[in-house]
């Protein structure tokens, strides 16, 4: 059994610098910068709210600006059939994450679990 | 003083029959679609999640798909003011909710109060 659940909101950003992105997301949103962000090459800033929500990672991107969704999980192999089982198409595999895209057009990633109460409240699968 | 919050991911899809992307999205994220659901004209779809988890609302729509957030909020004007201030620009304003976009590109929308929990949770702005 394997468990996955909506892990993050990721806002991809095509600029040269997420310094603007982050000022204003945090300001619109109520969230604050994660401690020790961002990365040290500024490719991610993750962001986090209040109490339990989502999290936020701002991603530097050369495509054009967009949002979409990483599905977190403990087992990403088994998480992918089940998606393409779904009806997901595989886009490309990355080292640690796996880009897939949606019978509805959307681009998204299955990752590892994002969010600390995963194991508690992610959703299981037989 | 006025609250806002994230209110809701809005997943918009350019399709004629939002029932493909109902499947796939409740199947991939464990969501339900909420009571009453799809609206009479099957314009949107709203999903809920398990305990607090974010808003989902399928939308359909005539330009490309894409995913765009929803701010909520109990005073639209307030808080339009306040995001424009904080570097945002005016698109359009729709009968209920108004449309922005932001420095980073990506639009989004301000509207009333989503979430069960927005009195007790929302963020202050003075």
């Amino acid at each position: 059994m394997h468990k996955s659940r909506l892990g993050a909101l990721v806002i991809d950003c095509r600029t040269e610098d997420l310094s603007a992105a982050t000022a204003f997301w945090t300001g619109a949103l109520g969230y604050d910068v994660a401690p020790g962000e961002p990365d040290p090459d500024g490719r991610y800033v993750i962001l986090t709210g209040p109490g339990g929500e989502l999290k936020i990672i701002l991603q530097k991107v050369e495509h054009d600006s967009r949002v979409h969704l990483d599905i977190e999980t403990d087992d990403i192999e088994a998480e992918v059939e089940r998606l393409v089982g779904l009806g997901a198409t595989i886009v490309s595999r990355i080292k640690g994450w796996v880009v897939l895209e949606a019978p509805s057009g959307h681009r998204f990633c299955v990752v590892r679990p994002q969010r600390p109460d995963f194991a508690a409240n992610a959703n299981p699968h037989a």
